[in-house]
């Protein structure tokens, strides 16, 4: 294992006007090359904050990956400070010096003075070069414990961790990193996280011992799978068995795999099959529509969509019978079936959803309450509705009615094959 | 000077799949209510990493936030961490069970077993209830020193943030905090960073040397001024100085201040002025009708929308004319005007959009390229369209599109005052 941390300066990180991206980057890349990232820090522009920092990466980590700092303006102090803690002196060095000019000349400006700053460089350290940015990068090796400091412009800083540092510390670290990682995150989606732990019941035993995580969102929740292993095979393996084993237990309420989305999904299935979709949102407002056209190619079966705020509109434009809503209300099952029945005769598709609730803050009572909802399913054979409370805040329930309808059909479309 | 450190736990953290959002959000407020925060850290789902942390944080900071791993499964373990660390003990607090149930019943979900454990709380710990969820935040005032602990689900925490913790905490540190801190955030939209910049000339004499940033995003530049000054008096007259002369600088272009959202401040505009407004989409695909419901009480002014995706639903249901389509084309200045008259008539408000164009990634030519908008604006009196390019990105240009739909509207309602 190669314990490592990564330290982002910077006063616009803790203050929050930046979020730090730059972090998230590097923790992704080294995990994936088998790093194991233990922490994150994130500091402002402060020497003796930044020497703390450093005390502790020489106690408790082998690779010490700093972002930030290096500048030419009076703020940018990881150069001088790093130069310092191991016991350093800067000397100009010409080869940086025509690099730098070489960056200004390409834009046609004169270098201002103070970017000769920038061709000081620590006397013991090794250079990494930066092809988008004057700011070289420093990689000091302190007996075996690696401390790598880069600049904090993203641009700048990506190349140099993918062409230069991966590789780099690869080679270095090569006998103690891990093996094989492997990650999957498996999508499920009506139901919460708690049912989902009771179905699943010893996650230790599930996973052998391998990370087992709960994420949950309005879309449902997410398991993410880590494994770690001492070759490809074994990770492939046990991962296989793991996902295998969860896809039985967890059955439909798995609607997808990693960055998948759900529109996406239901949107190769429409394709597959040929089949064309409208959509009737009330309480949901667009969203569902909205979502259906996130996706690129989705004209080739969405049709459309009625939103219809109103009583008068779902009467006149949806063709619901104006006694439904007198008997049942807007929201209601009734009205919600001939929402769906009525959009799917509008657009002439093949299925169609359709939505109906109340999304609050106001409008609830003790009859209907804010969250609940009615979501409408037609298609050529079958019309009924499905009854849901989620729950008192707007935008969520938005969500997640959006994620229950899209569901719905998914579920549907899955059916044809075993038709 | 209050010294502030957050700590963020999550295993999904340290491998890149999530971007630590949290901290931000946190640091925000807590530096407007003059905190100092002086660092961040991440770290994984681990008892001797935490515990380092704790340690340091007794040792260097007055106040240390923690979220992340409250929930009631395995991989959650701050709770049990903290208690120990105070030589606590957790007990059942029936207060706590009582709300987790009333989560579930309302949702009409039986609470699963494992949930009980939310009910375990610390005996000598202040309880930050949680309106949103079933994990309480937990608060220790260790000798002055304060640890707060509160779940990493942003809608849980948020509220808990701005409800409990920072009123609570500026009370406890009122004669530490720095004086005075004020910012305004200026949205602006439909003109680039670069052009703002030009417009506005010299900033550092503008704002007579406090901090000003451009902020670009999809939806606009935001103008962001930091105002640091030794008074609130002080601090407030400054402010509305740099304010008031960009005010007068960028007039229209201006839509609004900090939070605010072009959504919001239509419909305020719409209910001010007691008018209803329909929308008809096709490339935006329900984005603008999603926006529009996403305010609370946006169906006393929104009557509805149709998102018509093809051809024919655009002549059958909106009554575009097919020789308009077959002339002009589905993506040009008529079939825009027709399908805001259209839609206008078919819902009968006072106000009508319509947005149709190419976002890509498919279906741009020579003549008319990924990214060609066109978006329509009726009332009583006035139909005409606008023609926009905003680029070759879907996501970017659906949400440009929306954004310049809402802004049509705006500078249409705000000469009602005029007329």
């Amino acid at each position: 294992m190669v314990k490592s941390k990564i330290i982002s300066i910077g006063d616009e990180l803790l203050n929050g006007q930046v979020i730090n991206t730059n972090a998230t980057y590097i923790s992704e890349h080294l995990s994936k090359a088998g790093f194991d990232v233990k922490c994150i820090v994130s500091l402002g522009d402060d020497e003796i904050d930044l020497i703390k920092e450093l005390n502790d990466s020489r106690e408790h980590f082998d690779l010490t990956i700093i972002t930030g700092g290096l500048g030419p303006t009076h703020d940018d102090i990881t150069k001088g400070v790093i130069t310092d803690y191991f016991k350093d002196i800067l000397k100009l060095r010409e080869d940086i010096l025509e690099h730098v000019k070489f960056l200004f000349s390409r834009r046609e400006i004169s270098m201002p003075e103070v970017n000769r700053n920038q061709a000081l460089f620590p006397s013991k350290a090794e250079i990494i070069w930066n092809e988008n940015g004057t700011a070289p990068g420093i990689l000091y090796n302190d007996n075996g414990k690696l401390f790598i400091a880069l600049p904090g412009v993203p641009y700048e800083m990506k190349p140099m961790i993918e062409n230069f540092v991966i590789p780099k510390i690869k080679n270095i670290f090569s006998d103690k990193l891990n093996s094989y990682c492997l990650t999957r995150t498996i999508l499920t989606t009506g139901i919460s996280e708690s049912a989902l732990s009771e179905i699943i019941g010893d996650v230790e035993k599930l996973s052998f011992g391998n990370k087992f995580a709960f994420l949950p969102s309005f879309y449902g929740v997410r398991l993410r799978i880590d494994v770690k292993s001492d070759s490809k095979v074994n990770a492939v393996k046990d991962l296989n068995i793991i996902v295998n084993n969860l896809k039985s237990i967890l059955g439909e309420f798995i609607y997808g795999y990693d960055s998948e989305l759900m529109e996406s999904i239901i949107g190769k299935l429409l394709l597959k099959y040929s089949k064309t979709l409208s959509v009737a949102e009330s309480c949901t407002g667009g969203l569902i529509s909205k979502r259906i056209t996130d996706v690129p190619g989705s004209s080739r079966y969405f049709k459309g969509s009625f939103c219809t705020y109103s009583n008068e509109s779902k009467i006149e434009l949806l063709g619901v019978n104006e006694n439904t809503i007198f008997n049942f209300g807007a929201v209601s099952d009734k009205t919600a079936m001939e929402m769906a029945a009525g959009v799917m005769e509008k657009f002439g598709t093949d299925y169609a959803l359709s939505v109906t609730g109340i999304s609050g803050p106001d409008g609830g009572n003790l009859d209907k309450p804010v969250g609940l909802t009615y979501i409408g399913y037609c298609d050529k054979k079958n019309l009924y509705s499905l009854r849901y409370n989620f729950g008192d805040n707007r935008e969520r329930n938005r969500i997640r009615a959006s994620q229950a309808a899209l569901n719905i059909l998914r579920k549907e479309l899955i059916k044809i094959v075993s038709d």
